[in-house]
């Protein structure tokens, strides 16, 4: 059994694996998805009467076959099937005969791949959302937990002015949640079912697109039947650049953590379960896991580029090229997903160490606080400033907890 | 008159000018905003005594003649100053005198900055959805004046199916749209107001945070003051992601337009007001504005990931860093701005050539159609396709607009 | 039998699944590079007397078993093992025992990977080089066949002044060639041997570094120690920008060749074993190999963007970040073969249309030189330009191969 | 006196801001570069009888005039002007008449700008090299003067084993050398003479471009006509990304003095000339510089990438988005060399503390050391570092310089 548009050449063996990519190797992340969308354009396509009652049954108990063997690992997509749709439509007129060549009536590779991505882009903004949420209450507990933990603050990296655990946490637990919220702002582009568009140009058939867009959960049908298919790899590009911020934020608090975890610091300190060792040094507990999120989270706004450059000054209309943005959102979404799983069970397992965090209250700390006592008494803050600059070492030790 | 933080020993002549970059000439931009920052700030000190009403009179006095003098292009920002913040102070030292001094109590040029450069973003932000609500405004039209003129709807670059003018307009206007309500998730990030996080850690002055934030007409205060200094650069980075959307959107319209202006295709004409000519080549009109926004639009991605950078990894605190965050933004935001204007205009003086677009109408576009009649006739669809691929010479002529 | 570093805690296993990564699945493209590496380091052990000639034979016998087991594609690599190295390590031990141990003397894991990605990297640094060439010559073959054929040359797209195929074809073969240059330069930078650099501290070993470097083929030693660890990435980075450049010269010419291959030029044709089809539309042939060498020459930069984002700022020594300099570079790697690989095909399989490309000689390309003409008859450029470009009308058809 | 291309209709005025945009600006830049070439090319000009003797001279004065205009900021280009080519030929037009005009014949305005480009490029090249060559001194230097201090040597940012300043320094100064090289490998790239190209189709003139080339100081003319005008991009790509290469170290530098110059470390020091204050707290000297090429160095990425994004599937013949690759390259190479620069000051006024450094020297950095050694006794490796990971406490104390 062929490819969907087999005509009888046979493709230069080069051009082929080429063509197909890893698409085989990737699509088993869209076959939970194809078969949702396959359903519901089946039972549309029974409303309109192109399908019988029985052709459904058919339909629909071959894609439930489908769908438990991929939950149990076991449907296999071949290089030569090329992607998990034409995997899934072969395997379907295998079952159901003449009801799975009819599945294809209404909708092209196009719409059904759209769809398919959609459904999977929103399994993961939703599975990426649960997990910041998950991260920011790890974030909030460590701020509850130590809120009066003096921490010395640092601008240019070094020590300012008094700060507390409680407020280095919570500044990382705003922006996770401002993350978050930027990141929620993009469902709206994901909510929008493409099926119908066919190839982009629609089909003289009359479909009853918000019959399916309704049965996979999406509030609207997207209107332009053209936008529905080239909005592909868009919507991936803004879900990537959403988590790209939040992978920002894990960097830093990655940076930090390594930092201060430091024997020279000593604020934090990373159980063992969290730290891997050295080959050739017995003594190391290394912050592997840490450097890696510090690592991994750069490459999410790899992922997002490689999309955006496909899609730059792309001429209308599906355009092969579009293939290309499948990969790096699978990969950078799963990559942001860990990172963010990671560093949620490192926030949770931190150890702190107050005894550490207040050695770091020597005087030069007290400085600005010195100098707004002299603008309290009176003096311009400019003054007061070159005053305390020129008599720091007079400054006494205070109690930071104070 | 010195620089805010002047200690008494020379800055380097190379650090100097390293360090001072182009500041000084890139907040000629943040002038007006930090104006009213200062305004609000001083308006906050009076209200919980700090400044004398006399001293608030002075400050405000000093302030709008700055404004006046900004407004009229006059006011100047030496690369001795460093920025707008120090020009401005010293201006006000000089015109108000101790009061003018006194408008640094409470604030330090961390919150000073981010409260301007969130207040100049926030500018930015609404010119660009309004300049985006123009051009969809124009792309709308286009569709609406030119629903019914048929034109090739193309797959692969190559002609596929029967489409419409109005189909291809369309389908760019509801990418603008998508995009706008993209950008406009990210006005819930900027609408948050920094002052009074001062360095990072607050001050010990029972400043009224709710006052100033509502005098700039932000609807919060930002409370974490860590997270107020941090947060600058991902506000920027959010801002700019959305604008790349829009701008991929543009690279595609001028793309196709482009080709299909070109005397092979002949669908569109620009007019020669928006064509320029060759210094060698005489009969050249030649399309430069489109080439430019296909060009100019993939530097907003840049501009971002040139932030993004600076952003990754970055100990907590304050890091000078962040002063390159500035200079992208500001040439980012200002270029998608600049492409979404030539791309208005554009939209709204295309020519559209029904002429042309009809000659596209070969057989082949209707095999599809075919194809499909021969399904309503009881054939499964992919045995009318194999139907239709062997017998498409048969094809006879159609008429696009029947 | 555990990791190289196993110390006798439990690793988290969310930590464990994130730090192996695809490291266990990647490491499959080094077993040759490590074998070769590890048989070069043992030779040297038993030259400076710490491997016995009868432990030597142990080692070199079970590195030849991996070797063909891995050319068989049955050396299995298991997430267990986390990456080649510890998989080649422990398999050694099983079968030379103590020699199997001794094999990590006067050598990390950091300077074993590096000599083995290195080894690795110049294989494909090779490989590339020779594809290029390849392709080179099918332009140049391209360029000769066709020297004569009239095209249409272009400015801004639009027709400018005549060209021939042979210029056209030219153009990218020397660019290519320039591109195959600045690629070999980067050789230097690879030609180095990392191996003794330890940890990046060296060993207190009388090691051979001479002997180890040049049993491996390479010019010299890596000197700094230090360097030889923190070079890692970098020399990826230098190879993914050089092949970045090839990718940019792919992407112009798959631009080309899909626009000048559409009916509305029909320069060129592709033969039906490059082409595929549509699955709704039985008409198409479409030109999907050269549209995917315009997205996958994209992504070359964005791999290499990913690697330079993981070095920037990292601090000195081993940082675990570096693992994810790999995958990156594979990926890139093999995409920019693949690409050069699938345009050499298409270049050598081109048919050109010379019926159609005299087709565009139209009056007005001759315009330059209906110019170059007054000039020489004593005008001055500039008024002859105002003059042809006041009566391009009149300009009388010529024959383009006079 | 109008634009080179003038004809006769209006130009939109917001598109004629559009199409200069910097252009006028950065020109500035290109002044002495085009006089050059424009004096070559009418120096050959008059060898194959075009120019008299005496317009020869009449053009090279005006050029000569302009050349001194400009060395003392006298050479105004105004936005009418467009760009420093058409200023430079207005003027010339106004200085030497007819001659003036006859400049331009045998040349288009792209390949004027393309040989104005590459003698620009040509000498930020050298001046980076230069500069590159100084800082390598510099580091070397540092590494001679302080090749016994002992330093801990990192691994994961954690102490590991004995290292040196020497080594350390060593490592960055072997970094830059490979870097120069790689860079030097882009020189054979820019040295070729575009000039002849004219718009890419050459010109009906026997111009002598070997001349041209000489008199410029070219190794050799760029012989495909069409490749002279379409890799201009392509080589301010090369030189960036090997400038690229080079800011990566200077931020690993950067990043290694900004955290080893903290109290908490104190190996470093920092001269007060290169560091800024606070404007709020009186006590801190803050790395500015550093911070700032930690920053600054990762932009230099981002030009490049905007370059290339510019290029990506262009195609043939020269085309508008070409003139957004000067401003990245402009701004990307300045960078590069300010870095530089900055880093070269800092290196050779670094204050070193040994008193700081020998501190890091604790029992467990000699771990490794003491596994070595009873591997040495017979013990496998594996066995010797599993012994000495359970007696990690025992390990005395030992003299780092012995």
């Amino acid at each position: 059994m062929g490819k969907l548009w087999q005509k009888g050449y046979d493709l230069d063996s080069l051009v082929e694996e080429f063509t197909v990519g890893n698409d085989y190797i990737l699509d088993q992340h869209l076959v939970r998805a194809d078969c949702a969308a396959s359903t519901a354009h089946a039972v549309m396509l029974n409303s309109i009467g192109i399908l019988t009652d029985t052709e459904l049954v058919a339909v629909k108990d071959g894609l439930v076959s489908i769908l438990r063997e991929s939950a149990d690992g076991l449907f296999a997509i071949s290089r030569e099937d090329e992607d998990c749709h034409t995997a899934i439509e072969n395997r379907l007129i295998r079952s159901a005969g003449e009801a799975g060549k009819k599945i294809h009536t209404g909708r092209s590779r196009n719409d059904q791949v759209a769809a398919a991505v959609r459904i999977h882009d929103r399994a993961m903004l939703f599975a990426c959302i649960e997990a910041g949420l998950g991260l920011a209450e790890g974030l909030i507990e460590l701020a509850g937990t130590n809120e009066f933990v003096p921490l010395p603050g640092r601008t240019h990296l070094q020590k300012a002015m008094p700060s507390s655990v409680g407020l280095w946490a919570g500044a990382f637990a705003e922006e996770v949640l401002d993350g978050l919220v930027q990141l929620w702002g993009t469902y709206r582009l994901v909510d929008q079912c493409p099926l119908g568009a066919a190839a982009g140009y629609g089909v003289p058939i009359p479909l009853d697109r918000e019959l399916t867009a309704r049965l996979l959960g999406f509030s609207r049908v997207q209107n332009n039947v053209s936008y529905a298919v080239s909005s592909r790899g868009l919507v991936e590009a803004h879900l990537l650049d959403g988590l790209d911020h939040i992978c920002i934020m894990l960097s830093r608090l990655a940076q930090d953590l390594i930092l201060f975890s430091l024997p020279e610091f000593g604020y934090f300190g990373l159980p063992d379960r969290l730290c891997t060792g050295s080959s050739i040094m017995p003594q190391k507990k290394n912050p592997d896991a840490l450097e890696l999120v510090r690592a991994k989270s750069a490459s999410v706004s790899s992922h997002a580029a490689r999309i955006k450059a496909v899609l730059h000054a792309l001429p209308s209309g599906y355009n092969r090229d579009l293939q290309e943005t499948k990969e790096p959102f699978i990969a950078g979404s799963h990559t942001a997903l860990q990172c963010i799983a990671v560093m949620d069970l490192t926030v949770r397992s931190l150890e702190v160490h107050p005894e550490n965090t207040v050695k770091g209250f020597t005087p030069d700390i007290y400085a600005t606080d010195a100098a707004i006592e002299l603008v309290s008494g009176g003096m311009s803050f400019r003054e007061a400033y070159r005053e305390v600059a020129a008599r720091i070492e007079e400054l006494g030790d205070r109690d930071p907890v104070a």
